[in-house]
């Protein structure tokens, strides 16, 4: 089959790949109906981590179940289904609490919790940027989707991630009705952060990037865009705020974090949030970061250290929560807010490829191109 | 009167101070017959703050009601109470949540949520190692004691900081029954944390220090003494949770966190609990650290900026709460175990000294000197 | 100066009573420029509770500051404010845990926590439907309102009561982004307890009434009517919910429910909540329920016993939270979210009558007359 | 093999039974090493439920894995397992989120969600009380044990249901340090509750019941036992609580309840528990309600409603969980404090049998024959 393969920094092809073949009584196989590029792939195809050239890519999935086995109860052949970004077991002492985002059985290293699909570090799966996927404990980790699936399949794809991770960003921020938040980057994810906060009728969502057309879209959600290439982002979310600074933030960027120019400073977001945000406020973190570097701007950035304003972060009594979404502790309500039509996460999307342009978006997306928002790529209809 | 003044860097001395003298129809005047020398007035002591010379120390004060505002309707001369560090006046917005540690009017500093007794930065409050302490919004700040008050003075006291505080680290942490929970720093704070850790029925308390006569006192508590002197303290608790980290960890050590030969390091204690805290785990850090320390070892501490392992802190989805405790969310509960006999926390008390000797206790209990664990002043029986 | 008084089962008068005076340093007079009728006045109208004869009602009340005692801080004569209806003294074990609803000092019967403006069984207060109403621990008690206030009374006088209560029954029930949601009851409250599942995104929001033009209310603000009059309300939640039930329910009818030909039976909406919620489900109640009615249907009323469904509600292993709102903790952000433009209560205001009307605003609100949502009175401008 | 069946109302035999047959590839086979008699197994003995004759009783199970499907990942043959009561998928809406105790699946009936081992109402599922014991999707259901598992059996087999079930009973009622609990009922569950309050630091936990060597065992882990046929138990719960009430309560006896003379009142433990409880506490259920009763006293108890004092509930603000535990939520923690010598639950047990005695054993425990308070049986070493 085809799949879009990783070779090297910013070399990536649609290529002949092996299809996937069932393993355990509990695996299921589906076919790709969509797959999106994740700001988070961009780390791969940049180089700036180990991902081992060969691999396919592409943690963002929905499709069809094509095949199912032995043991799987729930899936039956034909369903339409969106699988989360993350692999998980079902019975390991996290998943059974619900942390799906930190399996200890889907990875097989033994120092990391936690697996994904086509994703460096994250266990040997491979990515659904192809014709068909292999999903392991299938019945746990498949959602299955209602009769307009079809219909709404770049509202379901980003089940898989960005919606959930948005999503996640509010609540490890406790973002509730009347809050006011900020929120650090308007690519996808912070979009989705953004767009989470203006259903849960936060009272005002601040929104932090430089990117015009980003910003646009921002505020086109109900969002008060803040451009921190004019001035201080946080002077920004002080005159919001009447002085006191917002009560929750969410980091929506990760550890390349740069200035205009471009260089980078894995400290500057989360600086800009413990200074935008009010004593005792509370900060979800889903921007990522790692932790080495090797192509890193310094020498703490390559050990995957950060200087961090923590002295003010204590001093303002402030909680932080971090880490990938469980991405199954919120999908299923979120799904529904899609099926009755009160949530519509595909505004995100700015273009829908054939799997065969993947490449052609994966560079105009790394290349944060004008326009160029998010990249869903439909390798079946 | 007599009271302990800060006069500059490990200089204090008992001098004739201002007797108090109401303000507000709210305020009351305390006599103080409790008054301890906390961990964190050693950071005033050294100089590493910019407290004003002159000013009275002591916000760990408890003592017998002398006087009552016209507005103040519970208290009546004679109880005995026990006044939070805290500095709150009951009516804010931070207030009415609970949030006391973060008042936003008892501190003139309109950059600052948080007031304090004696305290660098933390408002115009005097405080109480003296004879007499002026408490304002008294009927808000005060805990009044039953009548084995004075019989238990040495454990009421604890209820100012030390105790609240050691649960607040382990309320932040989520530290619940069966949780491992490992807490960087065996003095007071340390001590009240492994303290209320094994109250909780956590299954394994690990306290890390390096003082023979802390690490004795937390294994005499039920806590398993980790002595990072002899081996690394990641790998003694790695052996102890299975491999996995603990659940759960306390950070009761702050900026001034040193290495054995008395370096500091104020990212060490912060980046050792989040390689010895499990994926997923949380962290509450009740040790102080400051927005600016001139005094610090290197220019990043200079600016309040630690070197944070923030990389792993995140891959590890790890949660951190942080600042100074809301003493009233937990005092009364406490004070309820004190006087039912199921808390003792004076075992901690290793001299209890007339305010006329606060200095030599300042002197010892800075140099760690074997058995100065706690000191606690007597100005009035 | 003018007050609606209550003189005796269904006979109200405005009449000449004393204006409040000060009593306490704490306290602050207001002049009344919005006050409510409210659901729960109609127990007390209909002669359904112990109301004293010459007392005056009144609970939802806003208005200006014309005179403050000498402890007052943080109220200025000339500050618009909105007055929660539960009096609290906010330094008693209860209200400093923010159960401003339960407050064990503003009520003088040792048997009961919790006090009220005008209310039976609630503390002596005087009610605010008058020219002046007299506030107690006033700078804990008002809630100032912005420079919007005048313009939009009609909203910011429903912080009172019925927007943070219909909150609260959300809150107690736990309704989040994607739940389903079934309230019973369309009245003022219910319709607040729709609107806020709707802020919330609530994926269906039920309201089951028989009342047209309420049901029509609840239609306008993104409910879906359910008209029990009809058919089974359970059978048409089931239908809803593809036969499972709704995830949350709110209790907004009371005591008094009755069935379409009038007769009361109290277990009704509990009754139909249990079966409409799912298992594991959750349930927030807020109609008034009371410890002995006199005037109850039967015996078991008479003694304030409901023959509740306990069987199914156990083995369901539903939740439910009960009682009064504590409405400091909502009204902040409920006040902020109105200044902003994002809630509207005042869609619910049907009438707007001088203090002079209040009697025949009763009168039709008691008879749940076509088109008397909800009356407001405007002693002043 | 042999197996406990029951033949009709108090009347159990030890029969010979058809062995359990691996039917799916994630099922196993445990044979049962103890297995005990439960307080629940009494309302089946009596006749109280619908259970089917013929069938195997025996909920509380633990034992040595024998057999193992195909898509067993986990548990190996040999492995010694606790398996918890409730029978759970892992997959479905409610246990994704945790709710093994209202699993979707494993209850063919479509209108009860949760299942069980030999339970009326609760699924096909045999039960424990014999040789062997199905389990199915065993990898999600069964709890691996320590290599102390043979040696300290007693202990472990409790956390099959009553040391969670007790647990639960707290949480639900949110004991915490410092806390005041009222428990009614000093039977197993009851004992489990008291135990996890003592546990947990609750300042005063008092158990409630009549039966003078129960009452003993209570007061011998350290809770104050209530005589409720000595005086009334509120009174005496107002005298221990200053008259204010418990912070929290817990019902573990059920819908049996009666009273001295053995009249069965189902409201009884209820009503008591809402006048022990102070205004704004919360209640947990554990003891067992039925949908409909056809053996109860009176017509609202056969249709399972209950003359609850709702009217004093409600305006006491008080909240209230109920129904069976989740395991699965607290047995790993549990089971690490019997491991490390934190937790002895088999304190309880008064009787070990070998299964031939089991029908000895509920005629005792049945007739609630002083020192009869726990029964472990022992099909296997």
């Amino acid at each position: 089959m085809k799949g879009l393969v990783y070779n090297g920094p910013r070399d990536v092809s649609v290529s002949d790949v092996p299809e996937p073949r069932m393993e355990r009584p509990s695996d299921a196989v589906i076919q790709i109906t969509r797959t999106n590029i994740c700001g988070s792939d961009l780390h791969m195809y940049e180089g700036r981590t180990d991902m081992e050239p060969g691999r396919v890519l592409g943690h963002e999935n929905m499709g069809r179940v094509v095949q199912v086995g032995q043991a799987v109860e729930k899936l039956k052949v034909g369903d339409m289904v969106c699988v989360p970004f993350n692999v998980a077991c079902g019975h390991c002492q996290n998943c059974e609490r619900g942390l799906t985002n930190y399996c200890l059985v889907a990875n097989p290293d033994p120092q990391i919790a936690g697996a994904a699909y086509g994703f460096a570090d994250m266990g040997p799966w491979n990515g659904g940027q192809a014709e068909y996927l292999l999903v392991p404990w299938a019945d746990f980790n498949c959602l299955r989707l209602p009769e307009d699936a079809t219909e709404k399949q770049n509202d379901y794809v980003m089940l898989a991630d960005i919606f959930p991770t948005g999503y996640h960003a509010t609540e490890m921020a406790g973002v509730g009705p009347g809050d006011t938040v900020v929120i650090y980057g308007a690519g996808p994810v912070g979009q989705m952060a953004a767009y989470t906060s203006v259903l849960k009728s936060a009272s005002k969502v601040m929104v932090v990037d430089r990117h015009p057309d980003r910003l646009a879209l921002a505020e086109q959600i109900g969002a008060i865009p803040i451009d921190d290439s004019k001035s201080s982002p946080v002077e920004q979310v002080m005159e919001q705020t009447g002085g006191l600074g917002a009560d929750r933030g969410c980091e929506c960027v990760g550890y390349q974090a740069h200035d205009a120019q471009g260089r980078e400073h894995p400290n500057e977001t989360l600086n800009e949030l413990v200074r935008s945000v009010r004593f005792t406020g509370s900060i979800g973190v889903v921007g990522v970061y790692v932790p080495s570097d090797p192509g890193g701007p310094d020498e703490l950035a390559k050990q995957g250290e950060v200087a961090f304003d923590y002295g003010l972060f204590w001093f303002k009594g402030q909680q932080m929560g971090t880490g990938q979404c469980p991405v199954k502790r919120y999908n299923r309500h979120l799904r529904d807010l899609i099926h009755l039509g009160k949530a519509k996460p595909s505004f995100i999307v700015s273009h829908e490829l054939p799997l065969a342009d993947a490449p052609t978006g994966y560079q105009h997306f790394d290349a944060r191109d004008s326009g160029w928002t998010k990249v869903v790529l439909a390798p079946a209809a």
